[in-house]
């Protein structure tokens, strides 16, 4: 289905070599044997391509499918058109996102080092290394196996990058010590001085920014973000943090693992995030806060004290979500009482 | 006016050249003959100088301006000196932006592919191109006759970019094509992976992203801002669409023709826009909605509904205008009355 | 303290080095002769190291720590632990700046210009200048004395860099003049076309952008930040303004001294800010406003208004700080009643 000037489908794989690496049951038409060529969507798959179905929304356009296979949720399952082979599974959606990648696993540049790249004889390349065109990589810095530099990079003194990352292109590093599997989308920025100073009149005198950025394994961090390097501790972003485009984070800032941040975020100095936090698009977090473990915000929310674990707040400043929900009712109500 | 070490006007050019380029009918003192050497606004022009008048709080200055030409409307023309010469026009602001496109042409970069480039035999390059330093252009991408591709550009591998293009420093494009006369400024981030995972407390799963982006012609992109492609469908950019700096476009977001995006704006993913929607500086959009044709958002707004055609919305959540300076003038006046 | 692979400090130096380069007076334990090899927290530091207390909240910190040295006020003196020589300040933490920028001086490229960049013949260079990898300076450019360009750095025709300049990597400048001083962070886009168009059903109208971006002495602009070139007059940033990440400054927009800008912020075109004026993150300025000398805006705040000198004003649409803590806390409380 996808564009084959962009995308090329590995595969072609079987129902049953899907069911396997997924952990799906094989149910309704129970083809094992059939040949699944791509993935699609519901509404625009075919007989040989693998669909999903996750949101009782949509359970018009599954009866309606002409998709040889599909994973659903066993609960479904009688949704589904007789003829469609089913892959059941307690999370559709998630055993889809294997399937896909199985199909779709992420393209590789071919290993080597191009003749315009600059290379510091200091620096430690790992086996299999990718570095792309009018790159730099200075003293000292260190590049694991596998690890693939995208054009026009810059990897700064000492960066430790580890192996099998991804650097999109026009990317710069520097003050950082990067995980296994890291992925940075194009123009992301790692490492800088933060933004701290004493404010005198007489001008604004900096605080050397003496931290590092650490970035755990898995994480993603999307396209021209921002993370500043610590100013004494170091900013850590977890493990399996999913971090979006255009996202700021300031000194010190360290998030637990698996969290996601959405676009325009921005993460004041020293905050500290739990595990598995998330923070909606636009979202603003002011400096030295706690926010707990699983805590939600809201988008767009400005939030100026601690969130409690496990909790979803929203607004500005943020309260819990059904307190502000009713702020907005009662606010809204006001308004137009007024208006009679 | 302009420091000429930055711009060179080109002309000079008469009234009457202008006029007949613009449609404009001649009035006031009517000196068809007269040369303009450039444009330069009201309190700031000379007699060789043309100038415009739209808006009524600066009509003491065009009373005052010793400009030889401006371009005004018919109703005002009775408040211009009696030497200056008139331009009469319905959209005195909008002619003037077409003659001062005349006097400042876009400048264009020689022609030519710079010998640090490093261009893939299989990209396919239009006649009279323009390729600066150091730029990438990988297997299989197209460029349009008389493009510009600025210096430190990275083209991806398929991209298409259309004729007539302005490609501005350090940008990064993949997975996308570009129609006609596109501007993006530097550091713009076109075709990356959206931001689309399944969570999972065990790592969230990436879902491969299978789309493209799509430009239309005569669209103009802000500094550093980001367009992820599409999921699965495209994310689709209408023709002569206006995005300023800093803006993210999430993944299947559609946008339709002749949109204005101010800076720093959010659209998350699956939202689509009408024709002609505004969308003022910081503009949050949720995703999966639908913004109709015309409609406006005020700055900040927090969109989390639906929009309709050619109304405007403000506020966070965003209600109707009128309803959100009903909201904020009750809540002032409580928080007011409360004081005493 | 700091990790090695990263910093070095420079020293040792003694209490008596230091209180002289500050202006400090020797009190508590007055070992002037002190040998200080880095400078630490308080929690950390041991009987080498320098550090300082401002903040009440960390007295417990003060009283423990085993820092040999440590700038505090006069007023905490008795806190501090007999054995620690104290450097008295009337403002520790700007005299600790000073001193830690003593032991962490910004480091400094080598001197020289690197094979791979690109330098108009037409460009001017002042002695001592260091021009990284695979940058571009284009006709005219003139860059200051001892002044760094970062790598992959595109410098545009006619811009001027003045002395002791530090240009990060990735950076692009057009139509530009910088003063001395200035620090520039990765990514950043200076002198672009502002985001001015006559709105047009048939084609939005670019209008020429005819100014420039002016930057005074010692201003610092963080990385991915954008800022426009003026429509006509100029785009100015006082001296000593510090800017940080991923913050966009639009057309006409006239900064005065030493102005503190956070991270997200925007400011829309040709509005102006007085001196020492702070905004918070995410702070949102409509256009063509007057903020006035020393005034603050709460993070997130959206300004639509001119706001009066020396005041703090909060919330969107923006009033004075105190009228809006009155605003969410009777919101709070009516939404609270209404649960009853």
């Amino acid at each position: 289905m996808a564009d084959p000037r962009f995308f090329r489908a590995a595969g072609p794989f079987t129902v049953g070599d899907l069911a396997a690496a997924t952990g799906a049951e094989i149910g309704g038409a129970a083809n094992a044997a059939l040949r699944l060529d791509d993935v699609a969507p519901l509404e625009a798959a075919g007989p040989h391509h693998l669909s999903f179905f996750s949101n009782v929304k949509y359970a018009e356009m599954l009866a309606c499918s002409a998709a040889g296979a599909a994973f659903v949720h066993p609960a479904a399952a009688a949704r589904a058109p007789a003829a469609m082979t089913l892959l059941l599974s307690a999370n559709p959606y998630l055993s889809f996102a294997r399937a896909a990648a199985r199909f779709h696993p992420a393209p590789r540049r071919p290993v080597g080092i191009a003749a315009s790249a600059v290379i510091d004889s200091s620096a430690l390349l790992g086996p299999a290394v990718s570095i792309g065109h009018h790159v730099v990589v200075e003293a000292g810095a260190e590049i694991g196996a596998q690890t693939e530099i995208g054009h026009n990079c810059v990897i700064g003194p000492g960066v430790v990058i580890g192996r099998d990352c991804v650097i999109g292109a026009n990317v710069t590093l520097s003050h950082c010590v990067l995980g296994d599997r890291v992925r940075l989308f194009p123009g992301v920025r790692i490492g800088q001085d933060g933004f701290g100073f004493a404010p005198d009149p007489a001008g604004h005198v900096k605080i050397p920014q003496l931290g590092r950025v650490l970035i755990g394994n898995d994480v993603e961090i999307g396209a021209n973000s921002t993370i500043d390097r610590g100013a004494g501790p170091d900013t850590i972003i977890g493990a399996g943090s999913m971090i979006d485009n255009l996202v700021q984070i300031g000194h010190n800032v360290v998030l637990g693992r698996g969290c996601i941040l959405a676009a325009q975020v921005g993460v004041s100095g020293s905050t500290k995030l739990g595990d598995f936090v998330a923070l909606g698009g636009q979202v603003g977090l002011a400096g030295h806060l706690s926010i707990g473990t699983g805590a939600q915000l809201v988008a767009q929310s400005g939030v100026m004290r601690d969130v409690p674990p496990g909790t979803v707040y929203a607004g500005t400043p943020a309260v819990p979500r059904r307190q502000w929900l009713r702020q907005t009712a009662i606010l809204d109500r006001l308004a137009t009482k007024k208006d009679k």
